[in-house]
């Protein structure tokens, strides 16, 4: 499999996102976010919100109680069913040519498979606060709470299914401080890679 | 203090010396590696020997046994001495001017005193320890087995006097994958960001 493959892999918060949109448009090469989502519902029947809510973050009520909770479909939990979907439609669109895929443990499932440009963006919690209020507004809980609750989650689930350590250097070929180096600017150095 | 320096935080082998060398020639601004220790000779008093060995690395016969066996200076270890009189003339070249600062845990020490770019240059083991035999030769130890050893050492070193992780992603602006992006491309980019 020969097609370059940018991942970003993203603490929340981070402008990950944003990031891999534009340097995806910048490339002229697609970038699947929540259009995964929309292919991974379309494949396996699971609805758009249990994707979102389940396709990156380990549940909170405890991962392994989650994992064997709901077994239901071919004898696999729906998100251990989810997974394999998930999987699947990633390395589908690897092979079928150059993107940008966000987050889903994508550089996980792409190490042997593609050619890849693995990059991690994170941010101090104050910039990454500062910037989810800004976007997604106030909540009940404080911006650290939220941030702190989903890179956990984020993390184990990573861990779980790829038994790699998310967010440690070694696993990226490049990582970028958003918050100091300005999204632009993460966004001009990836690319100037591809 | 506003004077811009580039601190660069390096596993062993990865090639992060001549990365900040020549990013510093290229920006036309010092890049102190070597030069610190000749530099902290003077101002010490200690051998230039003893400093190449111990001012980076956590002693292999055990960090606090070491700290502990050798006081001889005011009342201090001379490892304890080292790290002082290390830590004032980084700050005193962050003072000085704009500058390139390789390892030493400068970019723990400037944290909180200059306006930083703080990188951290890695590799996967396979391609530093074919660099370290090209560079420097073969060895009664395997050189996956010198590379280890001297990582855990800067690592233990730079954990006991910064109480940061050393080589965890959030410390660093950027950290690249010296191995795979290339060493000129990485000064490319360091310098784009300066």
């Amino acid at each position: 499999m020969k097609n370059r493959v940018i991942t970003i892999s993203r603490e929340f918060g981070s402008g990950g996102r944003t990031i891999g949109r534009r340097a995806g448009e910048q490339l002229g090469i697609p970038c699947y976010d929540l259009e995964l989502i929309e292919k991974i519902s379309e494949e396996s029947g699971l609805l758009q919100e249990f994707i979102a809510e389940k396709s990156e973050d380990a549940p909170k009520s405890g991962l392994l109680a989650n994992m064997f909770s709901d077994r239901s479909f071919y004898g696999m939990s729906s998100q251990g069913y989810l997974w394999t979907v998930q999987k699947k439609i990633i390395l589908d669109l690897a092979r079928k040519g150059p993107c940008v895929i966000v987050g889903r443990c994508a550089d996980a499932i792409l190490k042997e498979e593609a050619d890849c440009l693995t990059v991690f963006v994170h941010a101090s919690l104050e910039r990454r606060a500062e910037r989810i209020v800004r976007l997604y507004g106030e909540n009940e809980n404080a911006p650290e709470k939220r941030l702190r609750e989903k890179d956990k989650r984020r993390s184990a689930y990573y861990h779980y299914y790829t038994d790699m350590e998310w967010g440690a250097v070694s696993n990226y070929h490049i990582a970028l401080d958003s918050g100091v180096i300005g999204i632009e600017k993460c966004v001009e150095l990836i690319t100037t890679l591809y």
